[in-house]
């Protein structure tokens, strides 16, 4: 298998973060998104829709989107479990991890494209777009700082995609400096406890 | 098990093309997304995010998110498996089906509420958006004729959740008046074959 992937992406990172949590070897190969090197014709071959991560199969296929690829290195090494365990707690974990995507993820990476237009070369951008996405993010931390006053991880007991999906885009929210409630109380115990996992070095 | 849905949206009828295809009777108790049902005090106590659809399970909790629904109603009753028979499968429906909600179900939702103003009551909306994200729309659509050139249904040989996400975008596009390719060659003769199922008129 090879990983064709951005290390620095929100996405390339939850993956990465996924291979860490299965102490996997995987040959990477990093692409250029500031250079547009996925959306050239070769990458396209890849991925038509021109999205990082994407992974080579031993067959030669393809699979793209990080869910995806996270949960089919999750079926080839079930340990630790990031899907769950059993029918229902999948269903739980898949919840928490699209109300991250949906409510947090989704309106950062917004924000950022829009206020920052690192990719307007390509794509057309609104500020006003962007500041209202900002808005949207900001709005929806404190949802999941309630749950983690309930819960150890944000899915339940156990670390899951859903916490990889959370951490990966708090930082990322960070590192673009969005001004988001980082110093939630609930959040910020989750914070220190999966942020001093090794695999949160990838 | 109770759902607590909206059918004429896109969400909500996802679930119920699911449930339909199962075969499964659940009692249904409408919400009313027009008039904010959704955001109730007693509608967040389903769910803090106040999206529909919500399933309310025989102990009392809920489960929030469609797909989390789907994939917990096909646990329940796998016949006809809505999610692949094995792992490989299981992550191409995953990857086509967020191939259909990243690129087409989202941009379809964002033209809708930003250039309608149905929601404006409750929150902001930028115009300029809504005619960026209907031409990401526009763009997006001959990706997936291309690939139902290759293939009978979206992820492959059989149909999946992937087909009722990109159903439910598309009728929902049409319903709105969206100005989407729906006359592509391979996009016509899937969408005749997925819409004479019997579950599509759910």
């Amino acid at each position: 298998m090879k990983l064709f992937t951005t290390s620095a992406s929100p996405n390339g990172r939850r993956v990465n973060i996924a291979v860490a949590e299965k102490g996997i070897e995987i040959e990477k190969q990093e692409i250029d998104l500031g250079g547009a090197e996925n959306l050239s014709d070769e990458f396209k071959a890849r991925n038509p829709f021109g999205r990082v991560p994407v992974l080579e199969l031993d067959d030669g296929t393809y699979l793209s989107e990080s869910v995806a690829i996270t949960r089919y290195l999750d079926s080839l090494h079930p340990n630790p479990p990031l899907f769950g365990s059993n029918d229902l707690e999948q269903s739980y974990i898949e919840m928490w991890n699209r109300r991250v995507e949906l409510n947090l993820l989704m309106p950062v990476a917004q924000a950022f494209r829009n206020l920052s237009g690192m990719f307007k070369d390509r794509e057309k951008i609104s500020k006003e777009w962007g500041l209202i996405s900002a808005e949207v993010a900001q709005s929806a931390v404190p949802l999941f700082d309630d749950q983690l006053a309930k819960t150890e991880f944000i899915a339940g007991d156990n670390f899951s995609v859903a916490d990889i999906s959370l951490l990966c885009t708090l930082d990322f929210a960070r590192a673009t400096k969005q001004d988001l409630p980082f110093d939630l109380p609930n959040i910020s115990r989750w914070y220190s406890l999966v942020s001093a996992r090794p695999s949160a070095k990838a």
